[in-house]
C-alpha cells in the first residue's frame, strides 16, 4: 500500500456532485438509503441515477424521488461488461452495493471507462461454500484487488462503508483524543508514517472494531426467518467464511488451529472456525460487558496493514485488529438456527428498517494501549435519528451511506488516487462531514483489564467455549 | 434559600452508610431498584432496611435479597407520625418514594427524631382535582418545604432524583463545559454567587430540562392500560397539574392566561393549561427535534431560584427553566387517553422493567446562550446498561437510584446541612459518584436558532396549536 494522502491538492475540484452520474449496483438497505442521501439531501437530479439489480424491492421509493432509471438485471462475470459498460463515462459514480458481484472486474471496468468507483466490501462473484479458507478469504480478496492497483488512475476507492470504512477514520479520532488526553507533546499525524508513529508512542495493541446493534421490531421473529439491520445474505456470507484478524506484533502465541502468518507476511491470521462460531469479549458504552462474534472483515486486514512499521522487511510494530459484533438480538436468534440447520433453513430474508419500534447501532472502536486505560469511540446512533435524517434508514443504513457520500465527496476532489482503503483517505475530511450523522458520538475509558488482560493477548479476549444455543 | 455549600468540611466522617438503618416509604420502581442498590451495590445488611407501603408489589425481590422488615400500611396524615415514628432513630434514613406521602410532614417527624430524610419530589397529602391552580402545585409545595427550615438542622434532601435531582449536577457541568469550550478566563465556582456570575458571564437565557425515553416492550398497549417507565400515578399526578416553570430575567412578554408572578416574587409563573396540554419544542441527541411535554417539576423552580441574582431587591439576572419531556412512545399513546377520558379511564397501571425490548432514556440539560451555540449535555443510557448494573432496574430508575444513592453519602458527611434541594449539594461530589451510572454521557451543541428562535423567548419554544390527538 502507499502512503496516500493527507497532503493538501493545490488540483482544482474538477468534479462537482451535481455534475456526475450514478450507476449504482444493487437495490438493498443500503442502496435504497443511499438513494434518498443522493436525491434528497445532495440534492441529485434524480435523472441522473441508474439502479441496477435483479430485483426492485421497493418501486414505491423509486417512485417518491422521481428515479425512472431502474434496470432489472442479474449482474454476471458474462454480462457486467456489456450491461454496465454501457452507463459508465468519466463522470459517472459507480456504487457497488450488491452483494456477490466481483469488486475486481467492476474496478477493471470501471478503469477502462475512466469511472469512479466505489463499494463497500469487497465482494467475490460467489463465496466459496461452507468451510472454505481460501479464495474469498478477505485476505485473498483484498490482495487481488491490491494487485490491480496498475489498472488505471481513477480513484477507486474500496470496502468504504460504516466498517470497513468510517471506522478507519474513528480509530484515527481515538488516537488524537488519546494524545490529547495524555501526551505532553505531540502533532496532527500529516504522513502514514506519522500515524503508524503516534500509534506506537502511545502503545496501542489492539483496536477492536466493537459493536452492539439494540434496534428491534415489536413482531417476534417467526419459524425460518432471519432477521437483520443489513443485507441477510451479506451477513451469511461473511458468517460463515472463517475467521480472520489482522494479527499484532505484541502477540506472543498463535492461536489454536490457526492457519499462521501466510507466506508473503501479509497482516492476517485466519482461524479455523467460522465468524459465527468465533466468540470474543468486547465492550460498549451501552452494552457494556459483551460476547460478539469476530467476523471477518476487510478493515481487519487493511488497518493492521496500514499502521505497520517495517524495518529492512521485519514487522517492528502493528496492532492487533478484528471485528467484534454483537447484532441485533433478533439476529443473534437468527444465527443460532444458522449454526445449526445451515443458510437453506430460511426462508424468509428480512431487513428491519421503518418497522424498527426503538434501538440504536452503537458502533466504535475500542483501543487497547500499554500505557494508558483502553478507550471507546464511536457512534451511539438510534433509528429514530436516523430515519429523522435520511428517511427510511434505519441506524445501521445511514452510518454506511453517510460514510459513502463523504468519500464521493473526497473522490471528486482526488479523481486520480487510483485504488485506495478508508485508511488511505483524508480523515479529517471524512470526519468533517460523516460525523453529524453519526452523532451522538461519544468516547469514554474503560479501566485497564476491564476487558481482555493487560498484555492484550489475543487468548484473553477469545471465548474458548462457546455458550449452548 | 441560603448559599450552602460547596465548601470543604473540616469535620470527621461522622456516619458511615454501612451503620445506617433505611426506611423506605413506597415500594415501586424506584424503591425497588434503591433496594438493590442498596444491598448489592453499597453492601447494605438486608436487616438494616424496613419497608412500609401499601403494598407488596414484588415479593420475590425482597427474598432474593434477604429483606425481612416489610410493613404493610397506607401512611395517612393521622397514622404517619407512630408508624414511621417509631422506626425513625439518629442513624435512620428516611427516603420518601411513595407518592402522595406529605414531604412536609416527614421531613417534620425526621427532624424531631434527628433522622435523615430524602425524597425524588415534593409530595402532598393528595394532589388537588384536576383543574387545580394552587395549594398543589410545585411552586406551593415548595414554599411550605422551605417554611420548615426551622423545624431542625439534620439533613433533608428534598427533590432529589434524576429530575428533579441530578439535572441540578448537570447544568453545572454543562456551564464548566462551555466556560472551558469559550471563556479565557474563568475559575471553578466555589460559592452560588459564582455559579450565577458564570451563568451570567455565558449569557445563559434557557435551560430545558429535556428528555427522550424510548425504552419499549414488545406487546402493544392493551385497552385502558396506562403504560410508563416509572410511576403511572405519579406521572398522571403531576401530568394534570397546570404547567408551571421558572420565568427568566430576559422574558419580554408573559403568556396567554398565564396567572403571571405571585406577589412575593418566587421564580415561578404558572400557565393555565395542564402539562399533558402544554407542548413545547425541545431537542436530544438521538431524538432531535422533539414536542415534547411542559410538565410542572420542582427542578424548573429550584434551578431558576439558585440561578437569580437581585440587586436590591430587583432581579437583575434568572435563566428561564423548564422540564420539556417525551416519554416513551406507549406512555405518549397512554397519555392521549389520559387527555380524552381523564384518569378513570385506565383500569391497568404498567410500568415496563424486565419487559424492556430495546431503548434508551436520554435525560440532559439543554442550555441556551445568547453569545454561544445551545449545549445539550447528559446521559444516553439505555434499559440493557441499566438492568446490567443495577438488576431489575431500567434506564430511569438507574438515573434516580443513583442520584439517591450519591446524595446518601452526601448526607452522612453533611449530617447539620438541614433542608436543601439539589442545586444546594456539592456538585463535584455527587457528579463523581452518579455519573458512572448514568454514562453514556454526551454533550452536543446545537446551531443557535435551531430550536426556539435567537431572543430565546419563551414565545418561540410554545407550540400554539397542539396537534389532533
Amino acid at each position: 500500500m502507499g502512503t496516500f494522502l493527507n497532503a493538501p491538492t493545490e488540483r482544482l475540484l474538477m468534479y462537482k456532485i451535481s455534475d456526475m452520474n450514478f450507476v449504482i449496483i444493487g437495490y438493498g438497505s443500503i442502496a435504497q438509503s443511499m438513494l434518498v442521501m443522493l436525491v434528497e439531501h445532495a440534492k441529485i437530479n434524480p435523472d441522473k441515477i441508474t439502479i441496477i439489480s435483479m430485483e426492485n424491492k421497493n418501486p414505491a421509493l423509486l417512485e417518491s424521488l422521481g428515479i425512472k432509471n431502474f434496470l432489472m438485471q442479474t449482474i454476471t462475470p458474462n454480462n457486467h461488461q456489456s450491461i454496465i459498460g454501457a452507463h459508465l463515462t468519466t463522470t459517472t459514480v459507480l456504487l457497488n452495493l450488491a452483494v456477490q458481484v466481483s469488486s475486481a472486474d467492476l474496478i477493471v471496468l470501471a478503469q477502462e471507462k475512466k469511472a469512479f468507483y466505489l463499494d463497500t466490501g469487497i465482494e467475490p462473484w460467489q463465496y466459496q461454500s461452507e468451510n472454505s479458507t481460501h479464495a474469498t478469504t478477505n485476505m485473498a480478496l483484498r490482495q487481488q484487488v491490491m494487485a490491480l492497483k496498475q489498472a488505471g488512475q481513477r480513484t477507486a476507492i474500496v470496502a468504504h462503508g460504516a466498517n470497513p470504512g468510517f471506522v478507519s477514520i474513528l480509530i484515527k479520532q481515538a488516537l488524537l483524543k488519546m494524545a490529547a488526553d495524555h501526551l505532553e507533546h505531540w502533532q496532527t499525524p500529516a504522513t502514514r508514517d506519522d500515524w503508524i508513529a503516534l500509534a506506537e508512542t502511545l502503545s496501542v495493541r489492539v483496536i477492536q472494531i466493537a459493536e452492539r446493534d439494540t434496534q428491534v421490531r415489536a413482531q417476534p421473529r417467526q419459524a425460518h426467518e432471519f432477521i437483520n439491520t443489513w443485507s441477510v445474505s451479506g451477513l451469511i456470507s461473511e458468517g460463515l467464511q472463517q475467521a480472520e484478524l489482522g494479527w499484532g506484533s505484541h502477540e506472543q502465541t498463535l492461536p489454536q488451529h490457526c492457519t499462521g502468518y501466510p507466506a508473503d507476511h501479509a497482516a492476517t491470521i485466519t482461524l479455523n472456525t467460522q465468524g459465527i462460531n468465533t466468540r470474543v469479549k468486547t465492550w460498549t458504552p451501552n452494552g457494556l460487558h459483551l460476547e460478539a462474534l469476530l467476523i471477518t472483515h476487510n478493515e481487519a486486514i487493511s488497518i493492521a496493514d496500514y499502521f505497520t512499521r517495517y524495518d529492512n522487511h521485519q514487522i517492528i510494530y502493528r496492532p492487533t485488529c478484528y471485528y467484534a459484533y454483537h447484532p441485533s438480538d433478533a439476529t443473534v436468534e437468527s444465527i443460532a438456527f444458522l449454526r445449526q440447520f445451515g443458510s437453506r433453513h430460511f426462508d424468509k430474508h428480512t431487513i428491519i428498517q421503518d418497522d424498527i419500534i426503538s434501538g440504536n447501532d452503537e458502533l466504535g472502536v475500542l483501543v487497547f494501549s500499554d500505557k494508558y486505560r483502553p478507550l471507546w469511540l464511536g457512534s451511539c446512533l438510534s433509528a429514530e435519528k436516523a430515519r429523522k435524517q435520511v428517511r427510511g434508514s434505519n441506524a445501521t443504513s445511514l452510518q454506511v451511506v453517510s460514510s459513502i457520500y463523504a468519500a464521493i465527496l473526497w473522490m471528486l476532489q482526488y479523481p486520480d488516487a487510483g485504488i485506495v482503503e478508508s485508511d488511505q483517505l483524508d480523515h479529517a475530511f471524512i470526519w468533517n462531514i460523516t460525523h453529524e450523522f453519526w452523532n451522538p458520538m461519544l468516547s469514554q475509558y474503560l479501566t485497564q483489564g476491564q476487558v481482555g488482560n493487560h498484555s492484550h493477548q489475543f487468548d484473553s479476549f477469545l471465548i474458548k467455549s462457546p455458550a449452548e444455543d
